[in-house]
């Protein structure tokens, strides 16, 4: 959709002071048609009216629109009597979002007598002048409300102050462009997060970290940037340090040590007085460039100083591109559990370059894929496809194909957040699948013998097993599920090493166990997740007991 | 307004579908009005239209609509006619909010044709069984489009999810009601929040405190609270937690040490830790009883703890009522800076008990009504002339008067903070009146020579003088402003003692300072404060010398 709202409806519903808001909201031009007219004809609306007559006034006022529909990022206040000819309709809806300001008869005859006599159209006045206003509004509304009502969307103006009004319409062009009008032309464009904070794109290609700097700037226009990674990804830190400085941007690094260990409060307090220190301000940028841990701690930091800066995600790992990077959870761990204090603070953009994941260490990108092939498992069939299909391509990290399929996979994960942002419907937590048996291994094993994504592959060939257990999944679907994975060189199983009952355990403690009971999430069928708390007791322990046989060859 | 949804539209608008979505959302009942004729009827609405026509359907409709509506939390699917009668109109306006759903002809065609045949009605069958249905949709659309345009508000369902036409109902429904029907009837009602995340009331009274627990109960549901308080207020932390076990709400009490020293990310990490080893869940709900430090703190730790937890906060303190309690700001402090590590976490409900008032330490009392006092001088003149009036009465805390000046200097707050939730338009602002000289008093002297009221009623003076300075304000509006903070018992001037260039640095190097620029606060007459970033640095070292005098008698 191209950048442009075009704001209809009777005179006095509010088309000139909204649209001159919503343009300031949105940082765009405001045009209001009829001075375009005056403009272009040297003529006064009502000099047209006058010599030429009202037919022709309206070629005009179209020829007008035509023009100034070609432009773009701007708010057009239209005429009252622009939405009668369905070529203006036409051309109006092919460029831009058409949102009608409604207002009651009573409220339009309100705000028409306030204005001066000046300002009133040669349409306007007669009615006003009649003998009978409120009825000349009723018919003359009455016969364009049809046209009206083919707008794509209507806000009511009747109660609405026009910052609210705005504020309406700026939702609606939100609602109707999805976002994506922004974005649209990227080439590496993953996925768009919509979120009630506004939208987010998330980049995903190779070589893409030398944007970094520029899109900083057209996006935050950040007077300063603070990058906050680890040793281990210090060339990326300061190739992304590079790039801002190039946009001109000052730029300030800080190391935190790696690995989870780091993911404290203490931590975050550390970086919040370096900031302090910096004087970092509310307009600034706080870019996190790293793996889950730096994306939550960094995430975390910005989500709380000053109640909020900007936020900027580099993930360096596969697994923080599938997962940490996108959706606004951010987080420290307390000596009692992971994650525990947090937050939710979207970012502003995330630039995932795939040239990180070449020197990432292969059991951690092995890792990551099983996120990435979750995301088909629970609701994208096609992507489950692909990652069969291309399998050699993906493992050998060609380009083209990479790129698709982790696109592909982060547009899954935007999709869901979008959906459920806040973790409360009910969607978000199809996310989940495998994580359920996958933290509790984890815990049980001292977050030491699996890495998080080997540890949710065990965790899925559970919840496969358990959904096949209650009459939802066939044994094809099973073995199709495990196959991928071990075609990706993900386990299957924990093994008798793990203690069973410690699992069983630390599932119970879990976060998510709400009052006793364990929400699973299960497959009906490959790309098709839902949830259910009737899983049985015994069927839990028999899976367990599965997970914890060696594996066998084939399966 | 009564707490109905009537939801009208043109069949195959999606009437019935949204209709269960917004009342699944608002946990109201859903009411498909004709269903509710054929069960009072006992005939099917193509009986009765076979036998007795469609002017009888009509009637008997219409009969309907009133009994429905006597009724509330209902969300009411109404049929495509409904709204053609003026009386039908006028029942659905004066019993709850009226949302039109609207749909493109085409739209409307391609959803009828893939519903039922049996579940059309006897006006929607012969529209597409004729040789045209879509010139049917049409003319029948554009005979009823005036009267649809007649709604509260309208959702465009063509190009939206049935979910995301019902958030749209219920933003609507919100920013109609202004969010204060739940709590219209309540005597101690002194104001309603409007936030992003939905609308909050703030009650003050006295002897509230008992119906701590049942408001708890009915608003948040929690099924278990963590009260956080401190020791100096410890008798209104057990009536709040007498008041919680009555409504059969499990709680716990953690009390942190007296005094600012409190507020800080380690003192929170004790509290988060606390909650960890009770397992406290994201249902349960913190409650803060105390003053600032404590509303700051623990407001800090449930925003954290699990990303989030429900808020209610019980301030003890008239600055807290005044200030801390109301409008969702949380943080501790860093060394570098107070309130430098925070967020956005707005209260689920705001419960004040004017008689902690009672037992209050004089002084702090005092500081409290500089901020009152302030609400009154920025935006609401006639809550001056009260403070002026009922001087006596209120220091004397007499019940009634107490009460009224709480309430609307309480509500003047909320209503500034529903208008900018997030400082970010530049109204919020305008409660820094007083702060840039007070903050930078309280910051030269250590924190212990003024308590925070006393050093924004000297800050206020400062910036009267500066309005004055600036020819904005009258020398009767300074000597007004000044009479009224001085019958309260506070201060005009920090004098001597204070060391002027401290206070002038301190004010330079203040958080809020962006690039170099002090936004000031200023009065252009009582009760109409506006900003200035224009203020020449003579005339604020002039006025800082002034506030270092001695007070003369009289001024």
């Amino acid at each position: 959709m191209r950048l442009n709202i075009f704001i209809t409806g009777f005179s006095g519903s509010g088309k000139t002071t909204v649209s001159r808001e919503v343009a300031r909201r949105l940082g765009w031009k405001v045009v209001e048609l009829d001075e375009e007219i005056v403009r272009s004809t040297g003529k006064s609306i009502e000099a047209i009216f006058g010599d030429d007559g009202e037919q022709r006034f309206r070629q005009i006022e179209s020829d007008c629109l035509e023009s100034v529909a070609r432009k773009d990022r701007q708010v057009v206040s239209t005429g009252g009597g622009i939405v009668m000819d369905e070529r203006n309709r036409l051309v109006m809806g092919e460029n831009g979002a058409v949102v009608c300001l409604e207002a009651r008869p009573e409220t339009i005859l309100q705000r028409l007598a306030a204005e001066t006599q000046g300002s009133r159209s040669p349409i306007v006045r007669p009615m006003l002048e009649a003998s009978d206003p409120m009825e000349g509004v009723r018919s003359l509304k009455a016969e364009r409300q049809s046209a009206y009502a083919l707008a794509d969307w209507t806000v009511h103006t009747d109660h609405l102050t026009p910052a609210e009004a705005a504020e309406e319409v700026v939702r609606g062009w939100t609602a109707l462009s999805g976002g994506t009008a922004e974005y649209a032309d990227d080439g590496d464009l993953a996925a768009v997060v919509r979120t009630s904070a506004g939208s987010y794109p998330v980049w995903a290609g190779w070589k893409v970290l030398g944007r970094l700097g520029e899109r900083v700037a057209r996006i935050v226009g950040a007077a300063a940037a603070y990058v906050i990674s680890d040793e281990g990804v210090y060339p990326h830190a300061r190739r992304a340090q590079g790039s801002l400085e190039a946009a001109g941007i000052p730029t300030h690094l800080f190391f935190i040590p790696q690995g989870e260990a780091s993911k404290t409060l203490d931590t975050a307090k550390l970086v919040h007085g370096w900031l302090a220190d910096r004087k970092a301000e509310r307009g600034h940028v706080v870019v996190a460039v790293g793996g889950g841990v730096v994306g939550d701690l960094a995430g975390f930091v910005a989500a709380t100083y000053l109640r909020g800066m900007p936020l900027v995600q580099v993930p360096t790992s596969l697994l923080a591109m599938m997962d940490a990077a996108v959706g606004g959870k951010v987080a420290v761990d307390l000596p009692q559990g992971k994650n525990l204090v947090g937050a939710f603070h979207q970012p502003r953009f995330v630039l995932a370059d795939l040239e990180t994941l070449e020197t990432l260490p292969e059991r951690e990108l092995t890792s990551g894929w099983a996120e990435a092939i979750k995301h088909g498992l629970i609701l994208d069939e096609t992507l489950l496809d692909s990652f069969e299909k291309d399998r050699e391509a993906i493992l050998a990290l060609d380009r083209d194909v990479t790129a698709d399929v982790i696109r592909r996979s982060v547009a899954v994960k935007a999709n869901v957040v979008s959906q459920d942002e806040r973790e409360t419907l009910g969607v978000r937590v199809l996310l989940n699948y495998g994580h359920t048996i996958g933290h509790a291994v984890e815990a049980a094993t001292g977050y030491r013998r699996f890495l998080h994504g080997e540890a949710v592959s065990v965790g899925m060939m559970g919840a496969a097993y358990i959904s096949q257990g209650m009459g939802m999944l066939s044994d094809v679907d099973v073995e199709r599920q495990s196959a991928v994975l071990r075609g990706f060189g993900l386990p299957a199983r924990y093994g008798r090493e793990v203690d069973t009952a410690a699992v069983s355990e630390a599932m119970r403690s879990d976060k998510k166990t709400a009052a006793g009971t364990i929400r699973w999430v299960l497959l009906d069928g490959i790309g098709s997740a839902i949830t259910r708390s009737d899983v049985p007791d015994e069927l839990v322990q028999e899976t367990l007991q599965r997970l914890a046989r060696r594996q066998p060859a084939g399966v």
